[in-house]
């Protein structure tokens, strides 16, 4: 594939740490809420590998907020998601497919619970701000919404917690996945959540303060020398290892939440009112005809950038693979495929064209295991 | 400023033509409405020369179509934008600001109605179709929302014409400025307007079918050498000096449309009904503390990734400069800023900094003349 510089403007906002991870030796973006997203460093591998012996700290204010308060925050915020949120606690996070009045999904959000009336959905790469101010101004309801200038350092890794403590204390080993609290570092608290878009364990800190934020960072690479701490970003391969859907490639708004595996997130017989529940309860009744799984192929190179077929060995189509990325780890590609129902559980292997010639792979199970 | 590779994925889509702009030597790309839209070939000031002078051929089908048909799509529509749309008529296209409740600018489309319920809302870099969704659901109104696949062509320049009535015939020529009908070429109906973003004149082709857009694409560079027919993209030059705001560049959604000079599609004295009207009367009324201008600036060179402070002599701040570029036309950096009031027609000469030094530059009317 080749590079194609992106042309940078206002409109494709940089982040509070830009010059910091440029310096660093950032070598690929993606845009993610028309935002500058660092997509490497040294390498797609070599980032893969420090990931998941070390310690990374990760620019990914891209995952924007928007925030919901007054009165009728949480009744705005349940419309928008088919979990059911009636027992939510202030201080958790929930992660909640966002749909909308088709049963069609919008956004897969982490939703905090910031208090009774207000609650920050830290967004994938889509406009939820609008799809929430025409709900409340349709609706009526007496809310607030607003994008902060909120900007995520995420620490990931198996030696976070080591790094973290040393700056915010060992207290900060107690917080619980999906839990977050407030931390004091130099006179600033900051909002930290256990969290983060990897399976390596680690923390999001949504900084409120750009210049708190850029102190934090320069803390975090001066104290993490002893845990080998070194820039990185969300990694395509640990992603999709772990089953990390993103919307936008494994998912979008031509997608319902059964089709990409949310049975657990879907709340039907609560009493809870959200967008789209009778279309979903439609949906579980008739059964969906496709569904996202993970696929193996054997090869050593993929280059993704619109989906790709897979066919049986009659030349029936299998599905699409939306994601794929080589993993060292299993030295095949592997990648998150959209699978009609017959194959499901395909035995066979399927056929899939890569650079001109035919390769051959198998349904799996999501996680890869 | 140092060039970073996009690291394409699905979620940033290509289009039905990106093999063959990337055949033809695209150079950089930006990202819009989740898709890959060119940003230059040869190099911004060769693309703007070749632009003024012949006729291009553009990849916008990053223009994305928010199509809202169905018994109250009017009344939807009409929600969306404080145009008043009132008189519309079917086969003409409309510039609307879309507004929100509070007032702020949401998006800025071309409107094409299509007939009296069926509306294609040709959008800039944001998700209306989820506030669209939003406000339907909320209102309970009888509309569907799609985003049909539909990949526009733009022909563009002062030779569009000539290149256009050699495959659509002379009746093209007679298409009036922002008005659409449809022409017939190799047996397929093209939908197309007389519009485009640029101030060179030509055509807006909405494809709605990927071979047949391939085929256009190909029989206008066939068709085109006589008049020495180029790839191109909306020109970052060209668009300044002809004052075509860009939406997350020029304004986004904590500016309204007064401050943004979008005051002749703004509609306070008839009756239609749209979301933040009160709040622009109040607007109106208060006036406002800062607009649009644009600016120029004694220097042959600028890099633009966030907007940069105007100073005065003593240190006050002017305004922000939000895009600006080199013009060969002008010799000066032309750009457009936000000014505050006290400095709309400021005599004396504002202060920049561009690299570490600092620049001398003058506030001045838009479009640039």
């Amino acid at each position: 594939m080749r590079n194609f510089p992106v042309a940078k403007s206002r409109r494709l906002r940089s982040t509070p740490y830009t010059d910091r991870i440029e310096a660093h030796g950032v070598s690929s973006y993606t845009v993610y809420n028309h935002m500058l997203l660092p997509a490497s460093f040294k390498s797609l591998e070599s980032d893969y590998h420090h990931l998941k012996k070390f310690v990374q700290v990760w620019d990914v204010a891209a995952e924007r907020q928007v925030q919901i308060s007054g009165k009728d925050s949480a009744k705005l915020v349940q419309l928008m998601t088919c979990r059911d949120l009636s027992m939510s606690k202030v201080g958790k996070c929930y992660y909640a497919p966002i749909i909308d009045d088709d049963g069609l999904l919008v956004n897969d959000p982490i939703i905090n619970k910031l208090a009774e009336d207000k609650w920050w959905l830290s967004i994938a790469d889509s406009d939820v701000i609008f799809f929430a101010k025409g709900l409340a101004a349709g609706n009526k309801f007496d809310v607030q919404i607003s994008e902060p200038n909120v900007n995520i350092l995420a620490v990931q890794g198996p030696l976070a917690d080591d790094l973290m403590s040393k700056l915010f204390g060992d207290e900060i080993r107690q917080l619980k996945f999906f839990n977050f609290n407030y931390y004091e570092f130099k006179g600033h608290k900051y909002f930290i959540a256990r969290s983060g878009w990897s399976k390596q364990g680690g923390f999001e800190v949504y900084v409120d303060d750009d210049l708190a934020g850029q102190n934090l960072y320069d803390s975090l690479f001066e104290a993490g020398k002893e845990f080998d701490v070194k820039p990185g970003c969300p990694n395509l391969i640990e992603r999709i290892e772990g089953a990390l859907l993103s919307y936008g490639n494994d998912f979008d708004n031509r997608d319902n939440p059964f089709e990409a595996n949310f049975n657990k997130y879907i709340s039907l017989d609560t009493d809870v009112n959200y967008l789209g529940k009778a279309k979903l309860k439609i949906i579980n009744e008739e059964g969906i005809s496709r569904k996202l799984r993970g696929v193996k192929i054997d090869h050593n190179k993929i280059d993704m950038y619109c989906e790709k077929t897979l066919f049986d060995d009659n030349k029936n189509i299998v599905g699409y693979v939306r994601s794929a990325a080589y993993s060292p780890t299993f030295k095949k590609v592997v990648g998150i495929a959209m699978i009609n129902k017959p194959y499901w559980n395909m035995k066979d292997q399927f056929r899939i064209e890569i650079d001109e010639k035919i390769h051959l792979g198998t349904v799996c199970d999501l996680p890869f295991v």
